[in-house]
């Protein structure tokens, strides 16, 4: 059984701050400043070059790979980590589509993350050949996937609104129709359980400065079917990913299995803080996590459509359709939100109307979340949000 | 006048070691650790989310990207950091392709690090249409430049000898070409006065881990110049290089300028180190640093090529025509280094038969350059290399 209460005390929460915006960034790990310092003091000053070799720096992307792979379903050997999300789209998208060269359309929905829309974009311009981007929405995702369809690209957690789809249903339906499947796991990973071996993903990618806790502009991470390791083609065919990256050929070959998934010099500073955080999994059970979600989430839901008839529920009103997040839609959502978070609950804003709450079990409890919805209730029912400061639009919403 | 016995104060150097890597990997300064702990315990700690914009994260990539500007003379607004080089080297020249559609090959050199040749072919494989990577000796590069050729693709040094080319010249020839040209800043930035501006280069990318500091896995920067930033069409489409990225429209419209060339969600603590390396060079004078680059250089080439007959200078004899460090030529280079390490002098070794040593005069003065030829004379010329134990290749050479 999960002790919730010890994983709270495993991280750091500002006084007078209820973070409900972990689904975005998730808070620091106590133990990160010194795994970081060791990598700064005992590493990198005191090895120098050196700490590729002695402090096994080199191998700390498909090290950080499995322990993520461990919560995704993914056997040791088919997950690595480097890079931004963005990047991890682009390598497994083109892989993709590279392994259906007859077919011309890729499948999204309007739920994915505008990020995983726009590098689709930029690839398929770039690739030319009559590549089709075609977006529909979410609820009409099953019905849209026909023999026409060369990747199946979506993520299963809807940024905005915690709607899930159903990996396994939509990826057995690809796969039915000859279809490969890209998902993204930015909203799933850390957040609920996830089998990517049982749902038989494909690929997927996901990035670990959410639910995971690795710290802002922490790596992403790829998974590929072991079915798919020897022929996914790497489109970033950086040195990291070739089979013997220091013999310095004049040859791209790349690497057996999800190696080729490494482009350049991974972000070492970055992977010491990403290492920290994944240590504190290894206390979490999965399925006590998805439970805990599910309680708070029901609990949070309950206490702010009581109180405040302005707010509509955005999320899924049963709880196996959710990620780990709650949203509500209201028509002055981004002063709303301001004023929330000038309460010190933070949570955050997504256009156009949507005020967006991340249920963490890891460092949320019953108190929370109470004291969370009665300061959404004031500001809501005193419509406090109406004030100018609270309008005024900041770089970052 | 620069003083570098007080830039030398600025680093941590370990006991005992002579450091000539700095070409590969820059030693620690002694401000990054409390800078990286600020970002940790001062923003990432207290602020969390909202540390994008009350700490600034969000225009941290543009601004650093503007300190790294002056050192290569680049404008205002007209560099970013972010990614690894691979991904910049990788977006450059998607770029620099699409400017000249009508063109099919991109040139570039043996001298060039393998990884931008494999991202090259990364990049021609997937687009097809029988684009052509031509790889021609570096001499031979100038008599290559026709007006078949789309793209000049080249490092600026050589990482292997060091040997430079002349940018401007080159540049030159290739607009009269009707050529673009992308130019790898790796073992520049740092290193020797740069000039992009003056030099009329199109592209320039470079990595901030080595001559700058950065620290391991520190990112990566792109130029683009400002007549081209406009039509820059970027192939990786990340969220950050919108022109709105946070109004999560469905399709991707560039940023204006350089902000396209952003990708993803930057690596916040890796940029925090490399804040604080870059702060050392507003005490350095880049002339300055080429003028002791090129002291300690001679003293070096003299002293080794004086004490060992064996070895054989790989780099040219005219520093005018080298970068900042010093290859030679030796049967048994993989050894001999694996030796002189052990002896606490810290070079590296590049197949097949290189070793190189950079000079970096930020930390590195006389007594330290005489300490490390006398030491590589002692290696080489006892044979101490003929031992079993300095043949064991490591995972990283």
């Amino acid at each position: 059984m999960t002790d919730f209460t010890a994983t709270k005390r495993m991280f750091h929460l500002p006084e007078g701050m209820t973070y409900l915006d972990g689904n975005s960034l998730g808070p620091l790990p106590l133990a990160t400043p010194q795994r970081v310092g060791q990598t700064l003091q005992d590493e990198w000053a005191e090895m120098v070059i050196t700490g590729w070799n002695r402090a096994e720096w080199i191998h700390q992307p498909a090290r950080l790979g499995d322990r993520i792979g461990r919560l995704i379903g993914a056997p040791e050997g088919t997950c690595v980590v480097g890079d931004t999300l963005s990047i991890k789209v682009f390598q497994a998208l083109a892989a993709a589509l590279a392994l259906r060269p007859d077919r011309k359309v890729v499948l999204s929905d309007t739920g994915n993350f505008p990020s995983d829309l726009y590098i689709a974009q930029g690839l398929l311009g770039a690739l030319g050949q009559d590549l089709e981007l075609r977006v529909v929405a979410p609820e009409e995702v099953a019905d849209h996937i026909t023999d026409e369809i060369a990747v199946l690209m979506l993520t299963e957690v809807d940024y905005r609104t915690g709607r899930k789809h159903d990996m396994a249903a939509l990826t057995a339906k690809a796969h039915g129709a000859g279809a490969i499947t890209v998902w993204d796991l930015a909203h799933s990973a850390g957040a609920l359980p996830v089998d990517v071996t049982g749902a038989k993903a494909d690929f997927a990618v996901g990035c670990t400065y959410k639910f995971l806790n690795g710290g802002p502009g922490a790596p992403a991470f790829i998974f590929v079917a072991p079915q798919h390791a020897m022929q996914a083609r790497p489109i970033l065919a950086g040195w990291l990913g070739h089979a013997a990256p220091f013999a310095f050929e004049a040859a791209y070959r790349p690497a057996d299995g999800i190696a080729r998934m490494r482009v350049g010099t991974p972000p070492i500073i970055q992977m010491a803080a990403l290492e920290a955080a994944l240590n504190i999994w290894d206390h979490v059970d999965m399925n006590d996590l998805r439970t805990r979600s599910i309680e708070l989430s029901e609990r949070f839901i309950h206490a702010v459509t009581q109180a405040c008839p302005d707010l509509t529920l955005a999320s899924p009103t049963d709880p196996a359709q959710r990620g780990s997040q709650v949203s509500f839609h209201f028509h002055e959502g981004y002063a709303a939100m301001q004023a929330v978070i000038a309460r010190g609950i933070i949570g955050d804003f997504r256009a156009p109307d949507i005020m967006r709450f991340g249920i963490t079990p890891l460092y949320l409890d019953e108190a929370d979340i109470d004291h969370a919805a009665a300061q959404i209730a004031e500001v809501i029912n005193s419509k406090e949000w109406d004030r100018p400061e609270f309008k005024v639009r900041a770089a970052v919403t």
